[in-house]
């Protein structure tokens, strides 16, 4: 039942000890990086300044800006000939980032995903097909090396070549998988077509990762593949996957914070928010080797709660992500998520797979045009029907966004497939 | 200097002491597979049979249309629990083949990756950034793996993406790159393009791999990016790259003995050809776990020499690869590999990075057109030096192929752009 029992259920004070401990280990190692050290030096703070996990807040928050200008070695604070992986942000713009591990933190972060993926019931009995990109992308390396860890009998799939994942799944008898959302989505429609019902597979477990995604979207993926669907939580900067992850209770995410320092906090106040009070997620790292990061603002936001879990994990459980303080869209003023508007169209069941938000400026208003594919058999109805659509989901959104869009409905399919992660919004708008 | 020292300049009599002594417990292991069970009960074949390495020969031979047949658990020695990775060709065309490794062979694999790279010079001060595709190709996993064991700072590129390479190999001090040879050579052109030099950079290794290539093109790899290359052999049926490579010496590629029982037979008459004699090359695993394979045909066409190496090593050496037995094509009654064209173009200064061969029925009779890239500073010349060159290029052709080639000069760039294994032959001719 657990992958680390004496971790996973460890009494919530002796994991706070843990922390303290580890915290001063991380913190002791940080300093020795370049950007730490000078920063330490000029705030005149040492880790003997840590003698209770309340005193963290003493230490400066950590921030995507600062790892872009440590760029490339920075925050480093082992020999390079000690550094065995990077994986790095675009290269392409200027604004790259980098995150450094040892063999050790190699082997730390396969670690917990093979704890997070024994947690929802895989076990060395299973075959797991990795759908998921590899290379620079952390989702790819992050599940492989867990999975073989764990003993599953991996399928390195990558991502897209939908038609060739169906005859894996099949030939193989592939029995969980990992699937970015909206390439989970896409695939619904690939099995139609190929005229294949998953749900005469072997599929029983999917891990739903990279993007962050609606309950909804979890109903129709398990409805549709006949699975149970775990919501996966990580960040590049925090190796990658592995950071959190549903128990089978499926009640919020359990955060390791065996590994993880775990902070929520009020991103224009930076106070911490009380459980249950959304706010951004920070983390800082406690066992990290290469590359130590403190109080590292994740621009995630969620809540956090502490109330016991019947699975018996002691780890504090996150809520699935709101959307990120930096996705936030300003729209004729009003604050809007991605996430809301996915919520509301993944609620409608004429709605299919794909969607995307488009923005522009006309005549110095803001416009947002929602582009909904509409289910196969539903686009093929009448006119009137279609109307009646369109004025529904006009209104749906217009209820949780509090302006009205346009709504387009397209055909099946119309909107450009996703393999990595989906571009949902694109804005057009001039800059005022 | 080695890796393993022990093992690489085993003295050649103990070496083949181990060979029989593992090719005993490999074929052991082999026999409680379904598909070799069923064949050596047939055969009346039992291990004990094997009482020196020359009974090898009572065993029979192991062939690709084999592994189509015992698709996919024919050839499993170990339970599915044991299994952690996989890896399959094609699975669209019914005629997949698979491969499967458990946690031991995966360790084995990436020790002979680590092997080879180390042999070449490359150490844990280096920079390593694979660029090549991961997933279901070999050529990704294994080099990642090895590098990572090796301690090189892992820079998982994964193919395409030419100027993100770039910027990678500007940002982290790229020193080691792993690229397929026909990538390799459009790379040029994308330095030339970006205005960047290659040999400014800090570059010193590349590893050859996947495609067999001429001695021509590792020159102009090595001239272009200022590196020494290093030719790579490996087939996914043996895990993967990782069965031979270059040593400094460049005098053959070294094939790891200790794992592998190396045979080079005629083809037709199935008899061993003699030392430095071109012929296929047969392999049995000694070493692997899930499934070991007994004198494997490649289909590669190579010659093996017993002569001692300056570097030490007792290995014996395989010759660069000479093309595949399947890829000949016979045109106008003639045996043609698609290496011996590459080798002809690239010796000719004018002639650019990429070329592709077609084949047509034109009234009966294969028409061969060859389209050949010119480099941009010739091909800007006037006409008369273009089709002087034509015929340069059409008399050399025929004088190693035995009849005349059409050739058709064309735009650099103007042949699709290889990111996997290069697509060298369109063969369009009419069954007779």
């Amino acid at each position: 039942m657990y992958w680390q029992q004496e971790l996973e259920t460890m009494p919530v004070e002796a994991l706070r000890a843990l922390q303290l401990s580890r915290l001063q280990t991380s913190v002791r190692r940080a300093i020795t990086s370049p950007y730490y050290q000078q920063l330490y030096q000029q705030r005149g703070i040492t880790a003997d300044d840590l003698n209770t996990l309340d005193d963290v807040k003493r230490l400066p928050f950590t921030t995507k800006q600062d790892l872009r200008n440590g760029y490339p070695y920075g925050f480093l604070t082992v020999p390079k000939t000690e550094v065995v992986r990077l994986h790095s942000s675009s290269g392409t713009t200027g604004q790259a980032t980098v995150i450094f591990h040892t063999a050790a933190d190699i082997r730390d972060w396969a670690n917990l995903m093979a704890r997070c993926m024994y947690m929802t019931g895989a076990r060395n009995s299973d075959v797991f097909q990795n759908m998921s990109g590899y290379g620079m992308f952390t989702g790819g390396l992050g599940f492989h090396y867990g999975a073989e860890l764990l003993g599953m009998l991996t399928v390195p799939a990558g991502s897209g070549n939908s038609k060739r994942q169906i005859h894996y799944m099949k030939d193989f008898q592939t029995s969980v998988i990992h699937i970015i959302p909206s390439y989970a989505l896409h695939m619904i429609s690939v099995f139609e077509e190929e005229k294949v019902n998953p749900r005469d597979l072997h599929l029983r477990i999917a891990f739903l990762g990279a993007e962050p995604h609606t309950e909804h979207t979890r109903k129709r993926v398990e409805d549709a593949f006949g699975v149970k669907a775990f919501n996966s939580y990580g960040l590049s900067e925090m190796y990658g996957p592995g950071v959190a992850f549903e128990c089978p209770e499926q009640n919020g995410l359990h955060i390791w914070e065996d590994s993880y320092f775990v902070e929520v906090i009020n991103p224009d106040t930076l106070e911490p928010v009380a459980d249950g009070e959304i706010g951004e997620l920070v983390l800082t790292t406690l066992t990290r080797e290469a590359m130590p990061l403190i109080r590292y603002r994740t621009r995630d936001l969620t809540s956090i709660s502490s109330e016991p879990c019947p699975c018996g994990r002691t780890h504090r459980r996150i809520a699935r992500i709101k959307g990120r303080s930096d996705d936030m869209l300003i729209i004729k003023g009003v604050n809007v998520f991605p996430m809301q508007v996915e919520a509301v169209l993944m609620s409608i069941p004429e709605v299919g797979t794909n969607y995307q938000i488009e923005l522009e400026t006309v005549e110095n208003i803001d416009v947002m045009t929602v582009n909904v594919e509409v289910r196969d058999d539903f686009f093929l109805g009448d006119v009137k029907g279609l109307t009646a659509l369109q004025q529904k989901i006009t209104n749906a959104l217009k209820s949780e966004v509090l302006f009205t869009p346009k709504v387009k409905l397209v055909e099946p399919d119309s909107i450009p497939e996703a393999q990595g992660k989906a571009v949902r919004v694109i804005d057009r708008r001039v800059a005022h």
